[in-house]
């Protein structure tokens, strides 16, 4: 397995573009996080220029956050390139479950072109591998063992990496599971920590060719930001900047 | 009248969900102050999902922050269903005043749709009552003896709480005016403080049946946190730090 | 020359209204960023509006950040009222080079009205000369001298001044070029720093009369509040917030 140091270290010194269609919530955040991280975002979502974005970019995060009607062409389009040049996708279904919309949305991307890792809570993992509505906002308050199993048969359904965030990720492949341990209850306290997480999948699917490892990566670099920041700051403002700070001289 | 602490506590327990059709320069900022007082903030906007998550939520808060024809669609849907589901309905008319399309728009949905609360700055609640443009941006000159009378013509007009805030913040419901001291001269360098009051009354609304009681008790919420912000901060940056860190532990 | 102090000064006094179409990453940034030195943002794109607000306005700055084609009638009218308000008018072409739908709808905007300035890194800047594509998403890799004959080529050819930001600012009127030494390399890791820069120097140029000098002035007053927190920071988390601190206390 290679070291998340190595993968850091890959990031820096190659500086992936990282293509991010995603919502107005976390469009800055998000950007923020992978500049830290030592990567270069790009967001952009209009259909005429894809195609000349994506052939630079090195990956491809979608994030349903602030959907309507009018962003599903943008994501198609940008989902469909990104395959045909080979680039690691990256899906976060955020708020699947909580709408009957989003769940049929990102079910329709995944039915589209399979993507390399989904990335959500519990609620939305659950909901999108019961085609159903459940959830209770963009919250997760399912219990874990559903989450696996629904990661899982999710997994096998459409042929990508499922990982659940929450007290402890998952990261699922098929059958196999590995956890990742650690972070802070405050990044519950922050929107769009699932969404950074996502967004920095993005950036090590770039650099390291086994996907799992890269999710893995990811999230562990997630949980250990967060708990330096925790010890770091009296509450959800302070913690945002020392995450950043920790993001910058991980 | 039910403490600040009351209700703050019960918002921590009961965690809210708040639904907010807001702008684009606020929309990460709100989220976080919702999310740091212990609320659940939903930022949605598409008319397809809207039944489903107002379903769900507990408040609405519409911001006509970066307003345009597409979005009116979205706060005209939301605000009937809301209504008929009883929930409490904040309504921010940012910039009202400084544009004919802002104002009419704002007097358009008060029509509409009995909201619980307007909350606005001199400028844009002088300019909803007088139904004319008069004001610079989204800044407030105007005076305080003016904006309560304008605020009381409102309030009786349309059947709703008028929450006008400057360096005092005014609670109007007919003629009752409840007045709110404190704060700090830097919430006004600060872009979205108005938005953020606008965004937590909806989740002290959510849990206090008395909506005057609601208003004047997250008013005087913003005013405590502005207090200590400014004792602990050197400028905007640091302050909105302190202010989401102390909307955490107050 | 009228020195950096009397310029910010003028704008903690005039408080000047700068109008600002642009892109949803930055908004909040850069509102705050305006807010801070002392000037007022207002955040609108509706055409419905744009003669209400670009009437109070003291400056007009267009970013083509996230740009889609939904945004280029907002851009192409706001420009012709601001022309012929006779306000300065700046243009940040986020992205130019990194797709032809940017460039092209780059040198569309400067075709169809006389903007002040221009300001984008060396890629930006040489893809408008060549008007073509060339560029690394939104970074800047192109060489200094490459990148100031472009800029003096583009000078001339749209009678502008002409910007180019990197680690050496450079401000260039025809044959005339100001440079400004400074700031801090975490500029570069922090999302939307020159977004900031060209927001600010609306409000410069809304109080000096000298548009070269009011750019001069906006560039410096970016170092140094760059180089005063990449001092008192320790990554890009609290560079932001010490930054924002400097902005209001310079």
């Amino acid at each position: 397995m290679i070291a998340l140091s190595n993968d850091i270290q890959a990031i820096r010194t190659q500086q992936p573009l990282v293509h991010n269609i995603t919502n107005f919530v976390v469009m800055n955040t998000t950007a923020n996080a992978l500049l830290a991280l030592g990567a270069s975002p790009i967001m952009a979502h209009a259909v005429d220029e894809l195609p000349d974005l994506l052939g630079i970019a090195s990956a491809l995060v979608i994030n349903i956050g602030t959907l309507d009607k009018t962003w599903i062409a943008s994501f198609e389009n940008a989902m469909l390139f990104a395959i045909k040049r080979h680039l690691p996708v990256v899906i976060d279904p955020v708020g699947a479950g909580a709408s009957q919309f989003r769940t049929n949305t990102t079910l329709h991307l995944l039915k589209l072109a399979k993507v390399t890792a989904i990335r959500g809570n519990a609620s939305e993992i659950i909901a999108l591998a019961q085609q159903r509505v459940n959830a209770r906002g963009v919250d997760s308050a399912d219990n874990s063992d559903d989450a696996i199993q629904s990661a899982k048969n999710l997994s096998k359904q459409f042929h990508s990496i499922v990982v659940v965030s929450g007290k402890t990720d998952h990261c699922v492949l098929n059958d196999k599971v590995i956890s990742v341990e650690g972070g802070s209850k405050l990044m519950t306290r922050i929107t769009g920590m699932g969404c950074t997480a996502s967004a920095i999948m993005g950036a090590f699917l770039a650099v390291n060719n086994n996907p799992l490892e890269a999710c893995v990566n990811a999230m562990t670099c997630m949980k250990k930001c967060g708990e330096y920041a925790e010890k770091n700051s009296v509450g959800p403002g302070s913690f945002w900047t020392v995450f950043l700070d920790k993001l910058y001289s991980i």
